[in-house]
């Protein structure tokens, strides 16, 4: 009963969205396909009896009882990377209605508010910035910063909004919303293959590794690259080389993950040396002592390799996230609630950054995580097996249970 | 007074298509800024006596004399890359007309026809395909694939042409033209430091050094930054970056100049490991062997790097361009009429593309180069010496002197 009610839901949002060359999701915040998102979370509250919603912010709320002191909120968000996979984020909102859904076939009901919450912009997809709408409740970001941030085509978040009909001016911290919850749980797909090499369905945060982006900009003179001689050339593709290949090797030191995955080479001729290059460096480390270490080695290797190119190297942090350690009484309870019913699920950490994260600065937050077979995410080759949904969906079950039910 | 006259003709195209805000120039063919300088050159041919005429491919011809076989012809191109320097090109029209105002100065009158020459689109900046007008001249590309052939805006050549007042119906080879053209004698700047390093104003052209434009597409797996496992990682990234080192040293071993001044990341987002890479490979070698030696170190280098961390590599050649090795008894007679004047002209290959090299398939072709001291080409920094630049006349005279004069 619970597997079938899953299977529906999760058919009914699996259209939304989808590019048919790609087979990913290009759910882009305040889009059409994202509006299309956002009635289908409001369809499938109303189909349950839960009241929808959306705060300054733009995040969507379904609401069983009235919101007071102590709600459980679970959720996730429904935006995706350009071409993500179905699961990232969805996961956590579809499994949440199964969830309650679950819970009254049990005849369980709640002594305390509940609510399913949908995060506006996760991935940052759009305007660049991850967790845009639990950064602005949480006060996280200036709403002012956050008004202007644009998109691709040069669209502010603040004129995105008004397109699509909200209030640009009211965003930014919620205090009072934010003081109504009691735990927030948010369930999402692993994206690694810890659960999978631990041979378990289903895991608990223990918290989320420090991480950010570092920008290396690499200047060097622009030259005919038939006719300059190798040694008067200062051709900066060759420490951003360098660079990269660094990253891969400091992260292999410090048991860490470092990747180059956006390169900007100005002017970009296939006959011309480069006047400048532009990498961005995503790190991540169990330990922000490591993280440090990691990216002072790969600067030290690119400014040496610049150096001996006589290429100049402007290296700034464009953003950082510390550790976050989810609250140890709800991870606790977490566990507990799962043992409970027989769960196994490990405790494990994460490189990746999500609302939950923002979130535990301000609330009790916690994490579950479904297993990944292949580990691969952000890809539409995204996957989850339908049993592992389900046991998804009866871990989340036992936790909110546990939160909201007794 | 030669060198008065050289710097009058040169104050007086200097402002013609230069950007006011970076100084470099923007003469694309048949664009406003290409007529101004088709003004000039008819004025100042005009000014000598020098019948102008238009070949069918929209190649300037300012002609002393009749044209009939066994004419020496000069001159270069008045067209620039994006942002280019006043010299690539010009200085071969401009001291073309000083070195006929030498001759007269000196009493000289030509026996046999002379002409300048100012050939069109020879950077390829506006319709991508560098000697376009020496190469539809000589039948090197065909005239419906030039007419084809689009801008950025999407204006064909054909196109471009008939605004321009030209029938592009008429392009194509013209034998007869070429028939009659006994020498072809380009000076150009250099567009490195080999002449710096040997202490010499002018120097005598031997070659072309083969080259080529090779594309390396690396293709992984798209996987989110944070989670994804260094062990878990197809990231094509990191071959690529491996390939460009390598073709900087396959470069050294070889005595030759590779380069990699594009690349292509895809998604390109900061926080996800690429699905694919492209980066094209500039090589080009003092001889064939080497060049195909260089670019299969490369090759072998960048499959192995790939296949090192599961990434595939499609490699192709984009395109090819033989060695050319100018006329040798053309190149006698320049080096002799300039030993003869006492100048001193050592003989060197060059890099890049040229019109002469478009010719000498099918005339006699030979260049001299300008000493450029900084070596800085295709960038508003592009600079040579006033005296080299008289130099430069004195040998293009002391050329003309012995190719048409007796």
């Amino acid at each position: 009963m619970a597997e079938a009610g899953f299977a529906a839901l999760w058919a009914s949002l699996l259209p939304l969205g989808r590019d048919a060359a790609t087979g990913g999701y290009r759910r882009f915040s305040w889009t059409p396909a994202d509006a299309e998102c956002r009635r289908w979370f409001t369809g499938r509250a109303a189909e349950r009896g839960l009241a929808v919603t959306a705060d300054r912010n733009g995040n969507l709320w379904a609401w069983l009882g009235t919101p007071a002191a102590g709600a459980v909120v679970t959720g996730s968000h429904l935006d995706s990377v350009p071409d993500g996979g179905a699961y990232d984020g969805p996961l956590g909102v579809v499994t949440a209605f199964a969830a309650i859904d679950l819970l009254r076939e049990r005849g369980l009901a709640p002594v305390r508010p509940l609510a399913v919450a949908a995060f506006s912009e996760e991935e940052g997809s759009r305007f660049g910035v991850a967790c845009l709408g639990s950064r602005l409740l949480a006060g996280a970001i200036e709403p002012e910063r956050a008004r202007g941030l644009r998109d691709a085509a040069g669209t502010t978040l603040a004129e995105a909004m008004a397109a699509a009909g909200r209030d640009p001016a009211a965003i930014g911290p919620d205090e009072a919303l934010l003081a109504g919850i009691g735990a927030y749980v948010e369930l999402h797909i692993e994206q690694g293959r810890a659960l999978a090499g631990l041979g378990a369905a289903v895991g608990v945060a223990s918290g989320i590794w420090p991480h950010g982006r570092w920008r290396l900009t690499f200047t060097g003179r622009p030259d005919h690259a038939g006719t300059t001689r190798l040694a008067d050339r200062r051709d900066p593709m060759l420490p951003c080389a360098t660079a990269v290949l660094a990253a891969r090797e400091a992260a292999a030191r410090h048991e860490s993950v470092a990747t180059v995955g956006k390169v900007i080479v100005t002017p970009g001729a296939v006959n011309a040396i480069s006047s400048s290059v532009t990498a961005w460096l995503d790190a991540r480390a169990p330990d922000e002592a490591r993280l440090h270490a990691m990216v002072d080695e790969v600067a030290a290797a690119a400014g040496a390799a610049a150096a001996g190119h006589g290429v100049s190297l402007a290296a700034s942090q464009e953003s950082f996230t510390p550790a976050v350690e989810f609250d140890a009484g709800l991870r606790g309870r977490l566990a507990a609630s799962l043992a409970a019913r027989g769960i196994a699920a490990p405790v494990l950490p994460t490189g990746a950054g999500h609302d939950a994260g923002v979130l535990a600065a301000k609330v009790p937050a916690g994490m579950l995580f479904v297993r990944n077979p292949t580990g691969v995410s952000h890809s539409p080759a995204e996957h989850a097996d339908a049993a592992d949904c389900a046991a998804g969906v009866a871990a989340l079950a036992a936790v909110l249970e546990d939160l909201a039910c007794r």
